[in-house]
């Protein structure tokens, strides 16, 4: 029996071609255009009656795909739509792991380099029409760089940090498990001692509810006066309050976040104004890098292909 | 003869040490304490009877050094002391080469990152308390990088392009000559068609009167539209109004400037408010990194054996 595949995913018209020839005489549909338009909103109607869906949906839309059999998501984590009772049971669910790598990593490194070269004080300055020298500025070349969450996303960044000089320290809950790029791997059970004596500690893990808040006042506090502090993991490991008083008793070189503990930042945040911080608006892992798109693409064909053959799919999270 | 030797290098405490053990019986005065305070103005009274003179002093004093056998520059470029009629007829002046290439390619590559990753416009919207996303980011990844200047700062720049998976090309006078980082050498002839098929070009050159305003509007125009333009040598290269037309009329990514033609930037020039712009005042080669400052130290302190031992001093410019 013909399936419905409703692609939302934002493919080039190459990929477009490769999928309609994997989908064969099955019936699929592309959402967006290739410069990225949507061309029909995605709403129940879209859905309803879709086999697969492959790429973003609100997870409010799920209950209502009903004849659901595999769902495709476009991003790494997938926590948002395994909330009891919005995927059709008996409907599987796959991730897009290993797309967003370089894009997480590259960016979490232009944050870094830019804290420790004061590029936010340069801009701000420039906006400000002063030419005026800002101090002295930090180097990778040999800090200790401490890496929560050594996966993909951790890895990359790490080789990054070793390019430039750095020794870089992982922690993972096995640590005889080695991963590319961390010179050192140690126990979640050393976490406090390494955070004490760490350069730069950059999150990367996503939620973990033990994890909520690791990083309160005392410590932030814990760790060297001039070190840097940056997350592109989840937010909820770090009170954002708290990174906020101890950046303002001068405390820390500065810090990068790019996943704030609430997204959108609330309005009242003072990590707006704190100038030691270099914010984004959860961007580093989007799909704002054309490598990015590719390898969703390429993660997508190649399940699709799986799924119609009756064979495994990968990144199955459910 | 007792000789007397004015050191105005930032030097830490172990360094004095090692700079009064060299010196002998000679006369040494240290300018500057280890905290980068004044002890005593460098005026006339200072340098009027000094042999050697260590460190940056301006170049409108230096024909008041009416003794003076040698100057240790703490700079790389010279060309400031070279004026004729300042520097005393017999005496040397030897340079810091060699110290700044870490400084300046890091500071260069964190710029080229900010740039491609849209970080000043996050830092604008950070100011505005906007939560908003900038759009697409590059990737030095399969990028082209053009570098004119392949010394130590264009080399040590190359490499790090390379560990993000760059394609580098060098211009050199002599492109028989390779250099680290570098993966295809080409010369002076072939830059105007090499500047067209760039991704990145980045300047690192010093002032050569030929190359004056190279980069003016129709070369800037011939770039890729969506290429970036950076300069982190001498700013005479570019013509700063022509950049900023470019710009304004939506050709390039953005530029990335540390050395503008003029500095400081004219307080009307366009190049203030223009936002694909980011601009640092100089400071890429400056002694803002530790690493500088041992590197000039080290230089300095074995020139200082070589000239008492009446050795040929390194880095002899004059």
């Amino acid at each position: 029996m013909k399936q419905k595949i409703v692609c939302l995913l934002r493919l080039n018209e190459d990929e477009k071609e490769a999928y309609r020839k994997a989908a064969g005489d099955n019936e699929i549909i592309f959402n967006k255009d290739s410069n990225y338009e949507n061309i029909r909103p995605v709403d129940e109607d879209l859905v309803k009656d879709a086999d697969v869906i492959m790429g973003w949906i609100p997870a409010s839309l799920l209950p209502k795909a009903k004849k659901l059999r595999w769902l495709q998501a476009q991003s790494s984590g997938v926590d948002h739509y395994m909330v009891p009772g919005l995927l059709r049971e008996g409907a599987m669910l796959s991730s897009a792991t290993g797309a967003y790598g370089l894009s997480v990593a590259e960016h979490m490194f232009a944050m870094m380099l830019a804290v420790m070269k004061n590029l936010p004080a340069y801009r701000d300055q420039q906006n400000a029409g002063l030419w005026q020298d800002a101090g002295m500025v930090k180097s990778p070349k040999g800090e200790d760089i401490l890496i929560l969450g050594t996966g993909d996303l951790g890895s990359t960044f790490a080789g990054y940090c070793k390019a430039f000089g750095a020794h870089t320290i992982g922690v993972r809950r096995d640590p005889s498990k080695p991963a590319a790029g961390i010179d050192e791997m140690h126990g979640m059970d050393e976490l406090d001692e390494l955070v004490k004596k760490a350069d730069v500690v950059c999150c990367m893990l996503p939620h973990i509810e033990e994890m909520t808040h690791y990083f309160d006042y005392d410590r932030l506090m814990s760790m060297k006066k001039d070190a840097i502090y940056m997350n592109g993991g989840r937010g909820s490991i770090c009170n954002n309050e708290d990174l906020n008083r101890v950046l303002e008793e001068g405390h820390l070189w500065g810090a990068a976040v790019d996943t704030p503990e609430q997204e959108p930042l609330p309005e009242d945040s003072a990590l707006w104004n704190q100038k030691r911080v270099l914010l984004t608006p959860h961007i580093a892992g989007g799909d704002h890098l054309d490598d990015t798109l590719r390898k969703i693409a390429a993660i997508g064909l190649d399940n699709l292909k799986r799924y119609l053959a009756g064979e495994p799919i990968r990144n199955r999270k459910v």
